[in-house]
């Protein structure tokens, strides 16, 4: 039984720590604006697999302040990722693992540049979960994580990771490649976050009108040229199952479209530059997802210029 | 000295047929909820050129009730072309020209089709106007239409044609090839009012963000694609001047931006469908003006639909 620090208290460190508080490990929460609130009424989750509140929640407003753990759980969005050079350090000992539930490509490289001495490990969250309120976190649909790092140290430690994750009644896959359990990820992320924005909708909106849905199907076929680029390995069947998924998905406000009506930043550079740049380096340039891209970022400077 | 009917006393039909009668043509106006307001309190121009006032001008809500005449000035929308069928027989002689004053490409081939012993010319206007209120129409900048023709009996018209126009103070230019000239006046018209309506923005604001504005180069690189695909000489240059040009013009909200924000129908048949089709054919794919088109298809369905 691993021990843990949750960098992020939101829809994502908020249900996935909270799981594991839950299931009886030990979980240090780092919040911000959230912190009293927290030490105060505890943490709720409101789930459709049972509800549950954790009274007692061990919370920081600084890493300063909490003790080394195995497993550093990062769930801040991505945009302030530069601030984990600062925040992590109090947290590391020699066993520490540095997991990644973020979405995006490119993260996990960049946080290993930074701590080369701690394997990072990318960990990809199918969920529907959302913070509306302090201290309650409500999940909505799936829940399962996938785990995988290019760490070799990393890769001894997926399957303890894993089995605790597993006792949370968080379903868990190890993936052999990171990098392609990232693409695969995008596969849903790069069309749906985007265009959620751009025409200000939902997924049951988007998919309804042939012309959305039409734009959704090309962008996902950019992923996959994307990927395969890099060399790994979609197959073309994994765009019919995308679609037909999300078409039974209830109606979603993916969360780039959450941080957008509320003028926060949209995470534009693990999400979308960093995989068109890495295609683009394999000769391989993606024009939708480059309009779609370059939309975003006048869209962005607009929102948070007020 | 030709005679005139003006079909759709808008922005444009008001301005040019407005400058036509000025200047002592016979122009007949078709008008449809301005009808009284028109009848009564005549037509105003306001323009950088000098205002005037027609305060008698020939006003009819049929083409039931007007006579024949030599040229037919078409300055209503393209989603509405459908309705000339129906409109343009009573105005038609031996004599009579079809003059198409829109946007868009492939109007003439399909008008001509419907009227096939009348010629049908396009006209490329090259203004900043806009009617704000029943029958005032306000020019704000340019006003120069360059006028073309695939029928060999039409060529015959446009030295005629161009020299009431030149009379009416309006810059006039015959183009030698009316497909070329179409294309290149889509050189503006594709990226700008598609994506002020997309990121509801107007030309300044589009021209001063480097991310819209990269939008804009690759748009008018894929018109000019299209252009080369159908067997039209656009050279580079031409974007460079376009690029310029728009950024010294006054901020302008395209024409499209505000049928869009009026819940009107967007011009997308003629100004993306056709120009995609077009190309396509020639086995020249525009994925920047698809996915473009495929967004405003979406917007325009939600925007009518209340």
């Amino acid at each position: 039984m691993l021990t843990y620090a949750v960098i992020g208290t939101g829809a994502i460190g908020g249900y996935y720590g909270g799981r594991l508080a839950e299931s009886g490990k030990d979980v240090q929460f780092l919040a911000r604006s959230d912190t009293e609130h927290l030490k105060t009424n505890g943490l709720k989750v409101l789930s459709p697999l049972g509800d549950f509140h954790l009274k007692n929640v061990s919370v920081f407003q600084s890493t300063q302040d909490m003790r080394p753990v195995d497993v550093i759980i990062v769930s801040l969005k991505t945009i302030s990722n530069r601030v984990l050079q600062n925040l992590l350090p109090p947290l590391i000992s020699p066993k520490t693992n540095i997991l990644l539930m973020q979405n995006g490509l490119g993260m996990e490289e960049e946080v290993q540049s930074w701590f080369p001495g701690t394997p990072v490990i990318g960990g990809m969250c199918f969920i529907c979960s959302q913070k509306r309120e302090p201290g309650v976190i409500t999940h909505m649909d799936y829940g399962a994580v996938t785990i995988g790092t290019a760490s070799e140290k990393g890769k001894k430690a997926l399957s303890s990771l894993a089995a605790d994750l597993d006792s949370a009644q968080i379903p868990v896959t190890i993936a052999d490649n990171l990098g392609e359990a990232r693409w695969r990820k995008l596969l849903w992320n790069i069309p749906y976050n985007g265009l959620s924005v751009i025409l200000n909708a939902d997924t049951k909106e988007i998919m309804n009108n042939p012309s959305s849905r039409s734009i959704i199907r090309r962008l996902m076929e950019e992923v996959v040229r994307g990927a395969r680029a890099c060399g790994h390995t979609i197959v073309d069947e994994e765009i019919e199952k995308m679609l037909n998924h999300t078409d039974n998905m209830t109606p979603y406000e993916p969360s780039m479209k959450l941080d957008y009506d509320n003028h926060r930043s949209m995470e534009l550079e693990y999400m979308y530059r960093k995989p068109l740049a890495v295609a683009e380096k394999q000769g391989c340039p993606l024009p939708y997802i480059t309009m779609m891209c370059r939309q975003l970022e006048f869209l962005d400077a607009r929102n948070l210029n007020g």
